[in-house]
């Protein structure tokens, strides 16, 4: 078996497959594209993915893009553990559901803010306006808000259940995202703390190996906010 | 079997489902959920989805939210039949791929452009400033254009080869939001417009039924504009 998996870990979905791959002991090479390089838009990386996005794998030469539609198929090939993504039909249902959700549930609003605040600025040398931050901001609190109480906070350990599954590693990697613009959700919604936490934990040490850069892209924003 | 869908003919994935199940002759009940009068806020509707939003199904009691995660598990159950959506893993893959890319591909784009347009000002009495909307606007003409260039336009006849599939019909579906706020992508782009007719037609008498709230919003824009 040979999988390739295309990714920079400053992607939000780039760093679940990189983790749950490496947590489940799947033997895989990892191919770099580097995003702030721009080599998504190489003309080498556009032959893989005429959308020009990551994470992309190969797996004995066939290609797929799109996070989601790679842990279905891994999980369909047998790759990926039951456990973490259970293959009786309704309780995969579950998974699924929130999968489906999270797209622009969660995940658009936590990267938006990201990119506007910390992301943007470094490319085009404009700070954007404050009212604008602020609404984007606004937005991905409410987006927050719905995940702490409708998905997390229901009664259970984790997001499907008592038992932890690739959706929870698919939000707290898009939680990550923010922290490198100086907002961290775990700061303001202590049900989303203790949960990351447990996350954290099953699945180190990859999850820290993967979020290495994240984490000090943070620790720079959080110094040079108290200066 | 019992089938319940809760919906809004206003909504382009509850549209995509009924539709669907309509054409594959699927027993199912329609219970309308009135968006326009917020009946998705209601205290009944948010004890069936607690994220109160449609399409939703009742499967023998097992419900469920969010259209992609439906209509895998109603594939998985034996209900949508294989021509529409492959059990073949790397086929399935395909059309999984597709369905991922365009919730924030596709999707976003198209309904933030009716939403703000059209939608807004209806509840909020404020029409949107022209900078605004011309933003969305733009936003949206380049998710049309990839995929309009990306997905199709590769030298087959539907999304994923040359059989029709249900990425075909959750596509269609959005590309028809934009109308209500007088935007037609078949007026703009060429391969969309001959795609879509084959959709529409394979789907018939079901598509237009489907949409005929839409058809009557949109060209009640259309003579509207023109006067």
């Amino acid at each position: 078996m040979s999988i390739k998996l295309y990714c920079d870990l400053m992607s939000q979905p780039s760093r679940t497959l990189y983790i749950l791959l490496k947590s489940i002991k799947c033997d895989f090479e990892t191919k770099l594209v580097d995003l702030r390089k721009g080599e998504h838009f190489s003309d080498e990386f556009t032959r893989i993915n005429r959308i020009q996005r990551v994470p992309v794998i190969e797996h004995n030469g066939f290609i797929l893009s799109e996070s989601v539609a790679i842990v279905n198929y891994l999980s369909r090939e047998g790759i990926i553990p039951d456990i973490l993504y259970p293959r009786d039909s309704k309780q995969k249902a579950r998974v699924e559901e929130f999968l489906e959700w999270h797209h622009i549930g969660l995940r658009l609003h936590c990267s938006m803010y990201f990119r506007v605040k910390q992301l943007d600025p470094i490319f085009t040398g404009k700070q954007p306006e404050a009212k604008t931050v602020a609404g984007y901001e606004n937005r991905m609190v409410q987006a927050l808000e719905t995940f702490s109480t409708k998905w997390l906070g229901t009664g259970t350990d984790f997001i499907v259940g008592n038992t932890i599954t690739i959706a929870d590693l698919f939000a707290a990697c898009e939680l990550e995202q923010p922290r490198m613009a100086g907002y961290d959700p775990k700061q303001h919604f202590p049900v989303i703390s203790s949960w990351s936490k447990k996350v954290q934990e099953y699945f180190n040490p990859y999850y820290d190996e993967g979020h290495v850069i994240v984490n000090k892209v943070a620790n720079k924003k959080k110094i040079s906010s108290k200066i």
